[in-house]
């Protein structure tokens, strides 16, 4: 019974649609020299807080926002605006995933021309949002320590839908018996050629390495789309 | 853009159905005394080693069964058959939560009657499983003492659909500073009167009560069915 084939061809439709959107954020973010990163990861792995120093960092050189993908509650916007980056919250009700249309939505009365990075956390959950393309140049997925090391092998398509995987709460890594050979081993498998960070937003272990990446990539997207600003 | 009407409709049908094909299941499973318990969490949280430690210390006084979903790989149904206990791995593809027709399938060849507890431990997401009755007795969502203490709030539904909660990892509940009356004042904003364990399968910490509490389960269920066996 699971998902007869109306269903299926219904939900392609709303996949067909959600691309549409998508590639209209993406020009957008093109057009405006935004390079707009999502984040991706169950729910517990550290996204708000990974992205929270993210942001924090960022700040002192960069013009930053980030939108904030959940069920319910706006407590991660909460968290966030301590980095006094521009921030707002989604509240997606009962839907499992983020799509194009919400962060078009959500992003109206922002000026994309003042922003350099744009970050859109996504709702906790490693399956569904693997199928919403957000427009977003980059795609990270977070992993922690905590979770044990054959997430890559039992949820392939979220890491196949992603750019870039981030180890995170490396700080309890010794804590948990964390195998970081067989994780990125794992992560290979799924999708060779991945890269990998791994970091802890709590003692600021591997941020540096992982902040010159984003900075190397939005050079090199503003040089590919030539945005005269 | 976010599942038109012509979707939910679809999903409304497709969810009725699921919900006849649960109910046979919990016929059958009265019928033959067999208590079934459900598990649902986040990617991580542990559900396969709390199953795993489950099944072992339930095996040498219960007949004991269990099914695993995944979208990919049988690696947990190899971990759970060192219990001993009797185990089939349910692979789903692509869909992101079990079904009661999935469970059905799966039970094909096992005869009920064998059996005293039946464990069935959903695909990891804190979201879709929610939304599926399985034909289980008492439905545990799990979630470990490193996925922050507001996770009922933000993912309300399933909390809501579930019986008992089961906080997990207890054993390293200091080095990620869990805040355990924090968690548990969540748990009984969104589910007042919710049963709560706080467990570890590695230490065996909380395991007792929480055994405990299943078999005085099972009595009841028993009595209540008045399954003459």
């Amino acid at each position: 019974m699971s998902a007869g084939p109306r269903l299926v061809e219904v939900r392609k439709n709303v996949l067909k649609q959600n691309d549409v959107a998508a590639r209209a954020l993406r020009e957008r973010f093109r057009d405006a020299g935004v390079l707009a990163v999502s984040l991706v990861s169950s729910p517990g792995s550290g996204k708000t807080a990974f992205l929270e120093k993210t942001l924090t960092l960022l700040y002192t050189r960069y013009r930053v926002a980030a939108l904030v993908g959940d069920l319910a509650t706006d407590n991660d916007a909460a968290r966030l605006a301590r980095s006094r980056a521009l921030v707002k919250q989604i509240i997606t009700g009962t839907v499992c995933h983020l799509e194009a249309a919400m962060v078009q939505n959500a992003l109206e009365g922002w000026n994309l021309n003042d922003l350099d990075f744009l970050f859109i956390e996504n709702v906790g959950n490693l399956v569904c949002p693997s199928s919403y393309d957000l427009g977003e140049d980059l795609r990270f997925v977070l992993l922690s320590v905590t979770e044990g090391e054959d997430k890559p092998l039992k949820y392939p398509t979220i890491f196949n839908s992603a750019d870039v995987a981030v180890i995170t709460k490396s700080d309890i890594a010794a804590a948990v018996e964390f195998d970081e050979a067989a994780v990125k081993r794992n992560i290979q498998a799924v999708r060779p050629g991945m890269e990998v960070f791994k970091v802890s937003a709590k003692t600021g272990e591997g941020m540096a390495e992982y902040l010159e990446f984003l900075q190397t990539r939005r050079q090199h997207f503003r040089a590919a789309a030539a945005v005269p600003k």
